[in-house]
Formats: C-alpha cells, structure tokens, sequence
C-alpha cells in the first residue's frame, strides 16, 4: 500500500531552471525526486505546489510523492537532506489523504518581491533580493498595491508564452513595506499568470519612482494589454513565502 | 599627488580563495584592485587589514589604495560596484593621512562565527552557517569563551603552517549568544593567528555538547598544544565583522 505524503520543502532557486523539469537546467523536481528514490529505494514521481520559473526561490514550497518505504515521518527530512545539494532543503513531511493535491488543494499562495533600495548591492543578499537605486516612495506604492486587491482579469499582467485561457485572478493581499534600505512587496492570492507577480512588481515600481500614479493601477488592469504595464521585475528578487491549504490545515 | 584612500568593504568569500593574491583561485584583492584600476585608468596596489582565508567572509574589510584620479569620494562606493562582481560590494571610500595602514592602524578586529543548530540547513543561509546536528548548550559555551578574554599565547590555537613567532594575542570580548536555532560566537581581539577563531569555536562547539568542560580551557591555552584544543570549523560560517581603527576614528 502506498503512502501520499507530501514535502514541506525550501530552495534557493539561483542555480535552478524552475520547480519542473527542463531540459538543460537542473530541476528542483527532479533534485527531490533523486533524494526520495535514493532513501526509499523506490521509482517515485513529485508533484508540486506551484511552477516556479527558472531563478525564483521557495522559503515554503509542497510537493506530494507516493511509496511504500516504511520510514517515519519525522526522520524523513534528514534522511532527504543528506541527499539534497545546500541549495535544497526539506522541513517537514505529512502524510496526507488520497484526494489531496498540492496545486488544486491550495487555497492561496503568498510571494514575496525583495528590492534593495540602494546605491549598492548586498554581497550576502544579492541572490534574494534585485537592486534598485532610484529612490522609491512605498507609501505611494502601498497605495497602488491596495488597487489589485480583488477579483480582476489580470491578462494585461502576463507575459507572453502562457498558453492560460482563464486570466481572471482573485488577489486576497498586497502590500508594500519598508525595512530600511529593503523594500518588500508581498502578495496573497487564489492563483498567478505567468510573471504576473514580477510584473505587478515593476508596475508598482513605476509608482515608487513617481514615473505613475497609483490611481491608474485600475485602468492598467482594465485595459488587458500586457504594453500598459510595468517591466517585469528580475526572477532573483521573488519567493513563494507560504501555500496555505485552509484554516484546518495542519499544514 | 596620489590621494591615499581607504576602502571600506564586504565580500561574500565562497568562491574566493581568501583576500590575499594566490595561485589558483580568485582573490578579493585582485578583483578589488582590477575594479579601481578600470575606475582611475592608473595602475594601483591594494593593502588589506587583514589576510582572511579561503571561503571566509567579511561585512567590513578595510582596504587601502593610492591614485591620483580626482573622483569625488562619495561616487567611488557605486563606480567601483559597477565593475565588481556581486560578491564583492564597496560600502564607503575615506580619505585617510600618508601614514595611515589599513593593518597596523587596526586597534582590534572582530568575527563572528555562526553555527545553525538543527538537523537540516537553511538553504539561503547556507553559505554563511555552518551545520552543527548535535544539539549545543550556548550557556556553558558562554562560560568557556570567557576564559579566552585577556592576553595569552595561543601558539595551541594555531594551524600548522603559519610562520608567525610571537603567538601572543590579547582578547577583548568572546561570548556566545543563541537566537533560535542559530549559535553565534562572537570574538574581539587585537589579532588572531591562523585558524585562531576556527579552532576556538571548535573547542566552544565540544563544550556546547558536553564533551569538554568550561573548566579545561585555561589548561588548554596552557599547555600550547594544538593537539589538545578542540577541530577547526570549516571557513564558511567565519566573517570579518568590525574592524576598529580607535575611538577618535571616523571609520
């Protein structure tokens, strides 16, 4: 009898090509998978949470995989990790039902957009967060951010290349923070196109920079074109920061 | 007339191999001192406070150099970032009297030696922590680094290789603070021999686990055996974290 047990796992994305397999760039999918069939001496799959792209990084990432292997839980994360390469680790496992799916069981993703707002960059931080050096105003941003809160058509804030025919997106949280020289944006919602929170990003950006005003924010949305909104913001400053499965969970 | 101007400096070390000029693996120095030279058009040297080894970080290094180029001292920080790697960041530029030296004007030095206590590692600390699984006790470990304080000779302290002959170092400050699962033994002195605060941790490190008393250290500084003290922690959870040049200093 297999079991279903899901992976609470974290990685530095830097030296990733996404969470799937690619063809030339090594996969965190397929790192995992290597682990688990290393410790259980089992073909195994991985299902994941998310398609993160190539360069984002993952503090809270699930990813659900099924054997036979009778290894407890709670030695499991170590018995992975002394698998894993330093850029992957695993925090947690759990056991889950049978009808438990780590995309569609989640009921919102939290991400995070990590600026420096500086002159200069952070050697230690560098691979987590993008330099920015014009002077950002992130009260003006915050204000902006309040304006994608919502259920929105958000096809104007996907790149092209996503073959996705529902754009409508509920936003439940956006907000944007300072802590010094660091400026963070941190968005909550049901589901996100392709790029779509690194393009919020720049839009916001825009914003703090005073090249926009945060009223426009809800014309960009409405006209759907892709032109209208910001760049899209670098793949290093952006991790997926927490999946929430409902109030229940124990996850 | 060549201004003498004192860089203030961080790097991240990973993939140095140490401050200092060598064979065989990138320097800080040479990638410091290409960075000025493409700045100033002139041919400069490069003197650092402090020989830091293979993989050892530092968030403050000071770094001296002599050019005649006339650039304001304030844009130097971002021109010089420009042609660095991220690794390497230039913080401040100071300029400082003819008789000033980045070494021997050093009052003391301060590292920090950071060790994450727990089963598995942080994947976007990792480069910077050193994963210690047996858990610690930081309260005795305090009481061991307290007998560190005062001046020694800690020829026991001391890798094999070094041709220093005066192995007297006066200590300052040692303590050893926990914040969750993070240990950090931080150490202030007016020199250190090599592998000095590397083989001090390790010696903390079998206090914190019990299989060494507090009591024994000043037997151990005693008997200047290198044998007798405890393993030298690997590079990468050692930085460089202050550099006081005396209280009357701007730096």
């Amino acid at each position: 009898m297999k079991r279903n047990v899901l992976l609470k796992i974290a990685f530095d994305g830097t030296d990733f090509g996404g969470f799937q397999v690619q063809k030339n760039a090594p996969s965190v999918q397929k790192t995992v998978q290597r682990a688990v069939e290393a410790v259980t001496g089992e073909q195994v799959t991985l299902t994941g949470c998310s398609r993160t792209d190539a360069g984002v990084h993952a503090e809270e990432y699930f990813c659900l995989t099924r054997f036979i292997c009778r290894i407890p839980l709670d030695r499991l994360p170590e018995a992975l990790c002394t698998r894993l390469p330093p850029s992957v680790s695993v925090k947690c496992a759990y056991e889950v039902p049978e009808d438990f799916h780590p995309r569609y069981s989640a009921v919102s993703k939290t991400y995070r957009y990590t600026i420096r707002n500086a002159r200069t960059a952070d050697p230690f931080k560098n691979r987590y967060e993008e330099l920015f050096q014009a002077p950002l105003n992130e009260t003006k941003m915050n204000m902006a951010a309040k304006y994608f809160i919502g259920t929105h058509d958000f096809k104007g804030f996907m790149s092209s290349g996503s073959s996705v025919q529902d754009t409508v997106r509920t936003i439940f949280q956006c907000e944007v923070k300072r802590e010094g020289e660091i400026v963070m944006i941190e968005i909550t919602g049901d589901g996100f196109l392709y790029n779509m929170v690194r393009i919020i990003a720049g839009t916001l950006a825009e914003v703090g920079t005073g090249k926009r005003k945060a009223e426009e924010i809800p014309g960009l949305i409405a006209s759907g074109l892709r032109k209208n909104a910001g760049k899209t913001m670098p793949a290093k400053g952006l991790a997926l920061i927490h999946v929430s499965y409902g109030e229940g969970s124990q996850l």
